[in-house]
């Protein structure tokens, strides 16, 4: 999915004016040269953030060329060059932190998706993210979920309902509530349901829900229900039409993960990429060009 | 410090306008009810960013009323009550993600903020922070770290100026940069110097630098040259009316933190408990009022 | 769906500023006194538009107390009062167009989009409305159908997939074009495909495809091939558990609307609410208080 | 009237995120190929609107070529190209609904502002626009009339001062709002004076309004006192050296506006190019390059 | 003329956060105590920002009670209290500067109007002010000018066309320009001409200009042309109901502007408060208030 | 200090949109040509404004062409011509006066800082700004001043902490407030106390305050009290390592300002530059190119 849109360029230049507030005070000590850098990795990893820096850049300076030594979610290596930059050198160094806090986060997320990713390899189960997401980052890091291999859940409240306890009690019990949803959300969105209990998934497979949220069942009581839920919608007659119900589970403890694959669900959806990883160690280095 | 400014309300609306899209599909679930939701904390750490969960709220509808149960930067327990709201459902509904997600984040690094604190407790040494921040949250991250009881290192690229390896080969040498900056930059901004080497150290305090960032010595290498360092900086003329030279230890290992603070440097500054720490974990439960 | 976002204060605020520019020149002529003043129809249809009036004068000025006389939705006949307003001359009058301008224009939506779903009464048909709206006010729009009777087609082009010719061509076809979304899309949006021939529905079908947007089909033949189309979704084997196609019809003749809702389709989808109706028409009266 | 202000530049910007959201989900599907588009007309009318679509697309994709083989305010036919593009697939189908939405609907102003003009033919009056306009879109609307040989009356409420019934009655008068305005009114600015009966028409034109707003006047009666006021105006001492006074009809009946051309009045304003236009039909249609 | 629009609510927001950047250093020390405050003045002039500074508080802080002592336009003395003002002392002290830096720059723009209008009182003669306007404040610049005494000139490059020697060499003369303008400006638009000889005068007075700009000419040689010009205008039948022409006279030694006012032009402008002008002397004063 | 930031784009934007509002209505009359215009210099002074020039017009129209003839900071003489300008004459006319009224404010500026840096010639003692600059303008006023050869004081409320009198009641006296800045703030912040008085001096010096400014001094007084204060800070033993006391005098009467900087104070503060200075005065020159 491409990053192209306005909005975006406006976030970056915010992450800019975070760091250069009234302007860089280092800069009175760069005479007017130019300056040669590249962005080198100090760690293993799934790299992600290379067309946000090459865009970060143009945004402050247009005559900083950049070349992207690495694709998007290429696995990298410690001592790897991954992008290289030519340019004046106050602009390099106006941008530097910037373009580093952006990318050593986002290759974090990237590496932290591919190493579940690959606990799911040989099965056909998807990992996706969750709305837990940093605040004022949630496109970048959904990227960076999908560069280290896994997918996207729903992108924000207007583009899937999912009804959770609160919305259940409010609504009036699970069918009432998936019901109102259908009947008036825009016709592409689906609704899914989290489901504590087999009662619940029952009767929200009997509502029409298009998918279940399966969250902290334990990998051996997953195995026992999905096959179950699975027939039920089948059989379930006002469901003609509908498709078969989507499982996806959550609340996953990361060493049950294979487990839990094999249950039969669709999807395992974690926020531990966002919620638990570190940032990957990336420096500038910089010399100077003879101008 | 208060956190009062404009600037931050426009910050908070776009965290809303992140997760709300074109609207909350699951508010056509949710009648036109009130409803009363809480703060759970499903962790023990350090609580940071009540503040902020009120303002968001405000922002977001003015009808929803706040109570906070516990202070900024107070150390909480599983299964404390956090925060009590009241107000429409829908609204309630529209703001729990992206309070939880910035609530969540904060105190992890709070968390990890008060961890390392609690390692330099009998000295008078402290910690503080980095640049690393993630892109858009700085005033928060930085926010949090004072709730951990760590201070801040410079806010931006304007307020301080630190002169690292790129600065120097540009400016041609530490003196000159060091020279430059103090000729020029606003009289109340310091000029820290990054040295690898005890020679960097040594030209930094003779050109008249106010602070050494002295970056992976270890810590019987720092123990060594910090006395020498000071008493250099006492008897250098030009230092005369400058004060002693204020000794900035980075890239420490976490494990050695508390030998490092034994060396007689003023300050550790680390970005781990931004770059490393994980997410507390928070839930919002939400039960229906009768109106 | 509630319209809670801080984004929508931020463009009832840029029409607001629209229309005032530097200032209003007539509030000279107006003595420092308050008034009273209602919103009247002119003409018969379905109102909306309430709530954002009620939210535009808040924003404009807190002292100015509404209230709304019918719902949004209500049918309203000529010379009925629909909204009644208190508070001071300067700021009644400087909301009034931007007021009269929104609700006119989205109420002669919502009118429109009635009538058509009146001509669908009696059959399980919904209509829906496109992507073909006003710049910049997708979200009133869209609200607008809802009010009407209509439900919601995507919202933009990130809610769900849809594969039209050109997508097609440069994919390499239909089939490879699915199963690419399908691969990476977010998981909750649903992948339709546009066909101006059956050979195209049929393709889409065996794809995977959730919807199709049968376009430009005359009534007997979408007669003909619905059901077709259905039973061929039902024999792939590769759609097991992939539920019925969604079918849609679009580009239909206003006149043959009901033909078309009795050819066994799903919805039915037409900008034409939106691109070819009128504004109902409405003005504000004022009566000066004496305070 | 040169369109040239990065406040436009901000608004376009503002058409495309509405429709692009957190991304074209399609974009997965286009490998990464070039290619060529039209903007092709399916209706006759007046062209208006490519030099915004080309900004449009700059602000886009700077690499997307635009060449325009229509200027603003042509004649069009069914059949035509209109707009050629060429560029990355992406970007060309990011912008694609944006650039017809906003196209569509100004060539739709233009060309209802074309016919009404067309009536006005053989006589020296001209056809005015109102403030009745798409909240968010003024500019572009009011741009469209001119497209269409209209001309525009004021731009808001701070370029020329319109007293209507209300003012009047809440400054006392029309002689005291009149007075009120010329006191302090930007020197440039004129007073226009709705009347909806000759004695205000009279008592505006005593008190030295620049122009009248002849509200719902029948044919015969606006001939009858067309004369009378510009006697009258010529007059009236207090008028000396203010000049004519200038006469425009509002509320006119589309099928009267010829009979009210010829009763002398200099100006007839509507809104009905933009409250009862329909868009007129455009589509964009791609080929592949072969790179 | 109110200041209502919400642009004016965001401008205000950047200037409270051009100060606190990213937070006041000094509420760390203000203990959470509630304080009372006063705008003194300093000196003698007239007063203006009132109702600026009362909005200023409230979009920082709500609980800020304000109180102002004299109105707008009002005559001040040293020593005189301004405002009241009482609410959080971390508050009054993050708006102090701003509020302190607005109505000092407008009050001191009001003064020196007040001056110069001093100098016409027996004229019929006005003081207009010109574009040459501080970018960012010429909505309050403006506001200034009209609180000390003088009326506005057009407030932008869109409210008026005023045509300067190279608008006229471009667009092929004056008569070709004056025309070109008054067939496509928006009709409540004036033409006006800046003229520096005689001979232009007279083209732009046979052209249809409503308003001539008399550039540095000399008291004595205005004197004489006025009539001449006035009487040109009204034998030129070309300009039968266009009224008399206005005149204003423009780059007037402020020594000879009495001298000015009496040659029967019908205006002076002149940048001088703008450009010229130094700040009234403010101070605020606080105390504390045991709570 | 290089002003790089896109924070400064969308200041220049919002420049030019205040002149141009809904565009500018005498591009009608200019023809469809490109011109050649020049800035020149009416006055004698201290140039400031053409890297801001250049990016105004790249921001307006990325074909206007700019060639800077003196560089910021340079002295200028009447009759000098200072930019050339090649472009599109609809773009020139339509930047020109916001371009006109940014240097010829900043001039003014640079100039005045430079009349009074003259005065400290042949002294240590530096020229400081403050606080109080034009709402909006602050990072361009402050740049004007160091183009005049003074340096910045702190640019806002966070850069460093200075203690006035209202503070220090607030936080229950001199001592109390400045530990509690020094626990508090940023490390490299300073902590700057006001002190109207010797006693207030003192007890600032024997907390640790960084710096003092002496307000309203006296210069025979300061001679005095200058060296007394110095030894004090020698002496207290709590500032061991925090070197000397820097000495800011501010309220200095401009006639004194020779005579204050021989009383050994570091650093002269004051508003003048920016609150007394009047515009430099410039204008455009343009002429046609046959294209």
């Amino acid at each position: 999915m491409d990053l192209l849109s306005p909005a975006l360029n406006r976030l970056l230049d915010s992450f800019l004016d975070e760091d250069l507030g009234r302007g860089d005070l280092t800069s009175i000590a760069l005479q007017d040269c130019s300056g040669h850098a590249y962005l080198l990795s100090k760690q293993a990893g799934i790299f992600c953030g290379g067309q946000l820096i090459q865009r970060l850049f143009r945004r402050l300076d247009e005559r900083v060329k950049i070349n992207c030594l690495v694709a998007e979610g290429d696995r990298i290596i410690p001592g790897q060059r991954l992008i290289e930059l030519d340019g004046p050198a106050t602009s390099l160094v106006a941008g530097e932190r910037t373009a580093l806090n952006l990318s050593m986060r986002l290759s974090g997320i990237a590496t932290a998706t591919a190493a579940l990713v690959a606990e799911l390899q040989g099965t056909s189960v998807k990992l996706a993210d969750t709305r837990k997401t940093t605040p004022g980052l949630r496109i970048f890091e959904k990227y960076a979920v999908r560069c280290g291999g896994g997918i996207n859940h729903r992108l924000g409240l207007d583009d899937a309902a999912m009804l959770k306890e609160n919305h259940i009690e409010w609504a009036g019990g699970i069918t009432a509530a998936v019901r109102a949803i259908k009947q008036s959300a825009p016709w592409p969105s689906r609704v899914i349901v989290e489901a504590e209990t087999f009662d619940q998934a029952e009767e929200a497979i009997k509502a029409g829900a298009d998918g279940l949220l399966l969250d902290e069942f334990a990998p051996d009581k997953l195995k026992k229900i999905v096959p179950t839920l699975r027939e039920l919608a089948s059989l379930t007659s006002a469901r003609k039409g509908l498709g078969t119900i989507i499982l996806e589970a959550s609340g996953v403890d990361p060493k049950e993960i294979k487990l839990v694959a094999l249950t039969g669900v669709d999807f395992i959806s974690t926020s531990s990429p966002v919620t638990r990883s570190s940032w990957l160690d990336f420096s500038m280095r910089f010399t100077r060009l003879d101008s």
